[in-house]
């Protein structure tokens, strides 16, 4: 609309703001990223930033083309009685690797993960600073145990959708998701709250 | 040496039956793939192929790049008392990815698996025909459950591999091995010898 002061952008500056995000994301991390810096190597005011992708945390998001956004999945794991935070957990992780569409894309960012550094640094951003906080927040220890322990959870996950997803092993491949959850649900209990040693 | 019969062989010989063997590992699978096909399709007499690499099994090795042979490997795990097999699977297991050789070896092994289905198809016959007959001869139950607890205990060992040796996340990637031992044994013993339900 003329007059209303907004730039519109032309058609490439979405594109342009992906490409100067990842650069950035991956060079310097999340933390070390600013959408100020990324709006002014690709060119465009801040403002559009925002209007195409909303928070920092979205433009990360939409980088990595992430299956899901944290925040609308991990309210239903943390909401609920503790007690039954791992099966939650875990039945949701099964949830989103079993969709055709969101585990599609969780495959794609595994693989991407794995092909170069660059990927692996926006993975291990993801992992720590999208993922960590919110869910390990009922945790009462100190902050290293709490990292080991997200660590610890996030490889059973991670080792389960390579053997179900990417390799395809069966009969782990097939297995309906209560028997996985049942048999990995102890695992993610004892990572999360139990001694460790 | 003239006159004992052996045909040497000449410069390009191994590297062309390691590209027989590639295509025919990753197309049929290990299984179906014979060392008298593999030499036909490279040209060369089967005696050859077994001068250069010995058995069908360590053939697969050396297509694999794999970082270590099972053979050699697992006898150390499977013997001794079965209670603390799990300790000595997961300490093997660490102490194999720890080394900058082997351990370079294995995650270039985890990376193409990622790459391309088939360095995946090659992976999983990897797991299926090598490591799970012997790791898993001491179980004493149906063969779709020896599968399914072999695929549990190998995606926790990948998945931590992931997170220690690819992602390399803090304060997992520095742990010292008895630190990752006593944290994962249980979970190796719950998959291989406890009820999953």
């Amino acid at each position: 609309m003329p007059g209303t002061g907004r730039r519109p952008g032309n058609p490439g500056t979405k594109e342009a703001i992906l490409v100067a995000a990842r650069e950035a994301f991956a060079e310097r991390g999340y933390d070390q990223s600013s959408v100020r810096e990324i709006a002014s190597a690709a060119g465009v005011d801040p403002a559009l930033v925002h209007h195409y992708f909303g928070t920092k945390d979205r433009l990360f998001l939409a980088v990595l083309e992430a299956p899901v956004d944290p925040a609308e999945m991990l309210p239903q794991i943390v909401e609920g009685p503790v007690g039954e935070l791992p099966e939650r957990l875990v039945g949701t992780f099964l949830s989103i690797w079993d969709d055709p569409v969101s585990g599609g894309a969780a495959v794609a960012l595994l693989r991407s993960a794995f092909q170069r550094e660059p990927a692996a640094r926006l993975l291990r951003d993801f992992l720590t600073t999208q993922l960590m906080p919110a869910a390990l927040s009922r945790l009462d220890m100190g902050a290293a145990e709490v990292r080991l322990r997200f660590e610890l959870v996030a490889g059973q996950l991670v080792g389960v959708a390579v053997m179900r997803y990417v390799l395809r092993l069966e009969p782990l491949a097939s297995a309906p998701p209560p028997v996985v959850v049942a048999a990995l649900a102890p695992t993610v209990r004892r990572y999360l709250f139990e001694p460790l040693n």
